[in-house]
């Protein structure tokens, strides 16, 4: 349950060519006040990018990833991120999101567990982790601790916002919170405030982390490696595995088989496992491995407490104060966040005389689709970034 | 987490007029070898009756329940059942299985915690609950211990065998395992067999319980009362109640209205619950009262392996072993159960010159609209028993 040892400092990463990409920290040298009532002493954000900011600072692209990501969206595995960036396929130098043309900036979340200040982050009390002394924050606390990066890398507007999940709440939250710092969003999958069936499981998820003696109310830093609540994050994670992807998907893919029916000889046992348990498995514990149960949490109920709404009147309200170009790209076999959702934040975002469209991706496998389908994906965002040249 | 205490005789029950409603218990007297390849050397079945067998025992009808469902299918609330029977407004008398015509059967379900043998029963060898010693049983399990009651009662074949979700796998197992016993057939919102993301959400669940420490491995009766894995089994109820209802009602009903923002003040909490979080623990603990946690699991098991198929070649061969009229209802909501699902069901149950319909339910309540709306589904049943006569 450890945090994955991060470089944390604005130096070039050894191995990387120069220009190729950077990781970075920055910390805020004053309080951050959040949406919630809490104050942060301090607010560190990890980022990369990619690409080189033109003279104009006017080919600048924010991308915000979701629940589980972080700020590694493109780029090859290497210490602290076993796999290539999430989006590896759609950034890069003459790739969808083309780097040769755009600056790409992409920062860790506010209460991540991949550089920016989290739940593991040290307390500037004693320099222990906070842990249950974290407070919630929002979508909205996240945008606005990612706002402090502008001046810090001298951009005044984001050339686009883009993400999909939670990524596109931030997305939501960026032109809605800042208006005229950014000239154009791309929501993927996502919604304007958080519904009662995507707060359930959110709440099952949370529920099965804290019924998980080794979470220790939060405070589990101190157990030995491999002693958090890894069972409990494993169960909450499976819960949005299955949301994240389709009923079709997974018939296809596992059927109804036994994976170990040998082993129990003809006999049926309790704790017999399903090809499909296994994969559920596969994925609560390779999630263990490189993700804080804290940051789990806090991002979660984060998503839950998503609501454009909240102190703007209604989501109509929030929305009418966007008015930039926007590409929607839903999911049509998305049951977490379905296409009639997509649709509807789309219609919300059509002004007369702008680029408005909306684009659903033909796929069988669900929610993750926009981490799967690369090309269907990525050929629109770079029609849409063409348009806006 | 204790067995409520229930009458264990063929006696009328005091208070019931005569004819009315009987609770019987029928115990076997020879070992019961299980699919999975266990023996249980005794099995008890409880079961209600409502209405009179007819002189040539043509007026039997069997009803199946789901998973937390028990005998108590019609009736009043009374001891043991807090609530009236789970189908009170199809069945009884003058109603859509009018108990003046037909003579319902009910039994709980092999596993079950209502009566019939299962988890908390006692163990011959000791009288100590079974637990953690109770084996693995199938819905084939369940209805070749159903069968046991033909004979006791004196019928012959059942007139019709209906239920909804694993109501429905009894029935469509009744079906092939014994198609001389049964004249006809209603399965309701069910599967020929369980699909990887019915088996994954059922997988969840059991580890949730497994998870909670008050579990104890399955041997937690020496516990105090109300010191069960209460925790881990509302979860996984929770996980259930999720899949049984749809976006849509969970939206029209709850929004994402938080109870107790008053309670935290202007501020945030982590464990600050949302209106559908409210409703989500209610559930939960209303089962964790009435339901043995391990009686979940071994129930919840055998649904995952529930499988027309095995040892039947494929679900097409099984379901060719049913020549019978027969009605199919799935709810145009439900994502467990999707329709697309009953319809497959229906078309293989089709053969020309024989009653064979397919009704779908328009509901936004989704999976639950069988234990909701009970006009919409009481009235194509009386139709098609009436087709019957």
């Amino acid at each position: 349950m450890t945090q994955s040892p991060l470089p944390v400092s604005g130096a070039w990463r050894s191995g990387d060519p120069p220009g190729s990409r950077r990781f970075h920290t920055f910390a805020t040298d004053h309080p951050f006040a959040l949406e919630g009532g809490a104050v942060l002493r301090d607010v560190t954000i990890a980022y990369e990018t990619w690409g080189t900011l033109n003279s104009d600072a006017s080919n600048a692209v924010l991308v915000v990833h979701a629940w589980t990501g972080d700020s590694h969206a493109a780029g090859r595995a290497e210490r602290g991120h076993e796999t290539p960036g999430w989006w590896d396929d759609v950034i890069g130098p003459g790739k969808y999101v083309d780097t040769d043309e755009w600056f790409v900036v992409c920062p860790n979340v506010l209460g991540g567990c991949q550089g920016s200040t989290g739940p593991a982050s040290p307390h500037p009390d004693d320099g222990e982790p906070y842990g249950s002394r974290f407070p919630v924050v929002t979508i909205r606390d996240m945008v606005r601790s990612q706002a402090s990066l502008m001046p810090h890398l001298g951009i005044k507007q984001w050339a686009a916002v883009m993400g999909g999940s939670m990524g596109g709440m931030q997305v939501l939250e960026w032109a809605t919170t800042y208006p005229r710092r950014v000239r154009s969003i791309v929501p993927i999958a996502s919604c304007m405030q958080a519904s009662a069936q995507q707060i359930a499981w959110g709440v099952i998820g949370r529920r099965a982390i804290r019924l998980d003696p080794r979470w220790r109310g939060g405070d589990y830093y101190e157990a030995e490696p491999g002693d958090g609540p890894a069972e409990g994050l494993a169960i909450a994670r499976q819960v949005a595995q299955v949301t994240f992807r389709s009923d079709n998907a997974f018939t296809q893919r596992f059927g109804r088989n036994l994976t170990d029916r040998a082993q129990f000889g003809d006999t049926f046992g309790l704790w017999q496992e399903f090809e499909v348990e296994r994969y559920l498995h596969y994925h609560g514990d390779k999630l263990v491995r490189r993700f804080d149960a804290n940051s789990y949490l806090i991002i979660g109920k984060a998503m839950d407490l998503h609501d454009l709404a909240r102190g703007r009147g209604t989501v109509e309200r929030a929305m009418a104060r966007i008015n930039v170009p926007n590409l929607t790209i839903g999911i049509n076999s998305d049951i977490l966040y379905p296409p009639y959702q997509q649709e509807h934040l789309s219609r919300l975002l059509h002004r007369d005389g702008m680029v408005s469209e909306y684009v659903e991706i033909d796929s069988i496998h669900g929610h993750d689709a926009f981490l799967i389908h690369f090309d269907e994906v990525g050929a629109p965002i770079r029609r849409f970034l063409e348009r806006l040249d």
